[in-house]
């Protein structure tokens, strides 16, 4: 054996459950615009389903004037639309909360982005109308288990209004980077809701039907649920749009540098509008500098920067990130502490050492 | 398709860096007693080295009466040991450390064993003899190039005396799991030094000198050296052997469990001598209980242990297991601070929430 190549060298996936699967993408390690499947983050309340995708059909109930059930190809000859979306877990930096959190300890890599095509849910719904009084439509999936406060089973089950709903970039995606989605990641029909936390985009699509009332399912009205109070329910509100957010990819926390000349880099994105400005400071917060956005924005996308960095002076720095949108949301200084540990979005922050 | 089995669901190595190859092990998630070589913790300090393995040697220079140069054929040719060791590296759980130190943020996964087989090191000593004067022996690996604090090139090269050098349980592995070491592991002939922290057991080795004063090189005399001092190096002493030493591998921190009866458990380890006991308390450390050993003690493997509990009153509980040896050493409530972050082995603490 003549090892006259490097051996190669990957990331993966980290660990956080293996049942049900969760585990999340290696962030800082993906210089890439799109994960790839292998690299997406998986996050799962249950076992993956079982189910015959061979017989798949999409059925659409309820109140409509018009129900009707969908076969993969007629979903394929459909009109179509391909968009490149973040897609983030409402749970992603949990564990940076203080106080600490219960529940999955996500760090920084429950976010991915690639991109989907699909059909718009609006498309569909054009064949089978709906009823005046319709609200919501609820999207179950064939995932389905216990959960941890209950013995029944339930399926996962989320809605949306009719509103959200009918805006044209919800879809029902078939393909995730020009392959059929992988079958971890929804196969062989996702919702993909982009701009709101990743709990909406229900993966393994069995049916959806149209409601006249709010949806009370407990991944609705008990989970993905914002609790900003420890002992009661005070001032609760749902988990919907992603937050304003910026991750710095590198340096790592805790990294030893030589005094040299260092492209600090990241990424930045949010849910409703899109990423105005990055800025960045090497003192803690005290002072702050303005980062280039290296690529053109794209509406449901992360936003790439770099910052250019003369590390001359040795020592100890704190680099902190701070995001705002066109919204104008601005990354907070400390983020908004809620019991189940949902939305986490302040400004970010590493150390690292010059020498 | 036709879903009738579970996708596989499986944890993989936790990424540090990436240029060298620093990944830690899925500890919590590895009950198995031997990591595969895919699942081994992976440290190095430069690229991988590049190296004709087809016509490798090792050569024994310096001090010795018979200069002797082997061939892969003759050591594979010669008396072998087989032994089941632990590997830790000495900067294992360093992100634990409080205040935080730099460097690489290992968590509780820069640790793996499994079952190396190879040559006494005294077995090839034999050949060559040792002159009088001999004080230490050099290994040095094929891997190199500089480091963090100076533009030189440096060989990774460790040494032992000749006392640890010549402990028939020192040994010049080829085998890893009964095949031949995997390449990243130090492909053709590894150094393993049971009880030592990993730093010790050299990869990829070139060549061993005999020589006769304390050698000096920046992975002997600069790293790997407890500095207790965040200052200056006043009371400094190098890191050798492993500390005692344990893991809650179940449940996970933060977990949120239902009421029931649980199997808390983990592994505990030691240097010098063997674990003797392990115990756990479920209140912070304020009480104690005894955990059951769950294999038979090998001398320089991990020991696995298991504690039965009866988790009926909700509630949160901060779980604790501390290691005894039978050398007396016992974990410590706090750990060694040191400046670089070696040998991390206070309590091993979790929090957990019964619901």
């Amino acid at each position: 054996m003549n090892n006259s190549h490097q051996p190669e060298v990957k990331p993966y996936l980290i660990t956080k459950t293996l049942v049900p699967e969760n585990q999340e993408s290696p962030i800082h390690f993906l210089h890439g615009d799109i994960a790839s499947g292998k690299l997406f983050y998986r996050r799962n309340h249950f076992s993956y389903p079982n189910f015959a995708s061979s017989f798949y059909f999409l059925p659409i109930e309820g109140l409509v004037p018009t129900p009707k059930t969908f076969s993969l190809q007629e979903i394929y000859s459909l009109p179509s639309k391909t968009i490149k979306v973040v897609l983030e877990c409402s749970g992603d930096k949990r564990k940076l909360f203080k106080p600490k959190v219960y529940g999955e300890q996500w760090g920084k890599g429950a976010i991915s982005q690639g991109i989907w095509k699909g059909v718009s849910l609006r498309t569909l719904l054009q064949y089978t109308g709906l009823i005046e009084t319709a609200k919501e439509i609820v999207f179950e999936g064939y995932d389905y288990g216990k959960r941890p406060d209950s013995d029944q089973l339930f399926n996962f089950s989320r809605s949306l209004s009719i509103e959200k709903a009918l805006d044209p970039d919800t879809m029902i995606a078939y393909e995730y980077n020009n392959h059929p989605i992988p079958f971890k990641h929804g196969f062989p029909l996702r919702l993909i809701v982009p701009s709101w936390y990743a709990m909406a985009s229900v993966k393994w699509i069995k049916k959806m039907t149209v409601i006249d009332h709010a949806f009370k399912g407990p991944y609705q009205a008990v989970d993905y649920v914002y609790y900003p109070n420890k002992e009661n329910d005070n001032g609760k509100f749902p988990v919907t749009t992603i937050n304003v957010n910026s991750t710095i990819q590198y340096p790592l926390n805790m990294q030893l540098l030589h005094t040299g000349i260092y492209e600090i880099n990241g990424i930045s994105w949010t849910g409703k509008g899109s990423i105005t400005k990055v800025e960045i400071s090497l003192d803690g917060g005290h002072t702050w500098d303005t980062c280039q956005l290296t690529s053109t924005i794209e509406k449901y996308a992360w936003t790439p920067w770099k910052y250019k960095w003369e590390a001359l002076k040795k020592g100890e720095y704190i680099i902190t990130s701070k995001a705002t949108d066109s919204e104008g949301n601005v990354q907070p200084l400390e983020p908004l502490w809620n019991r189940k540990g949902y939305g986490y979005n302040a400004f970010d922050n590493i150390k690292v050492k010059v020498e």
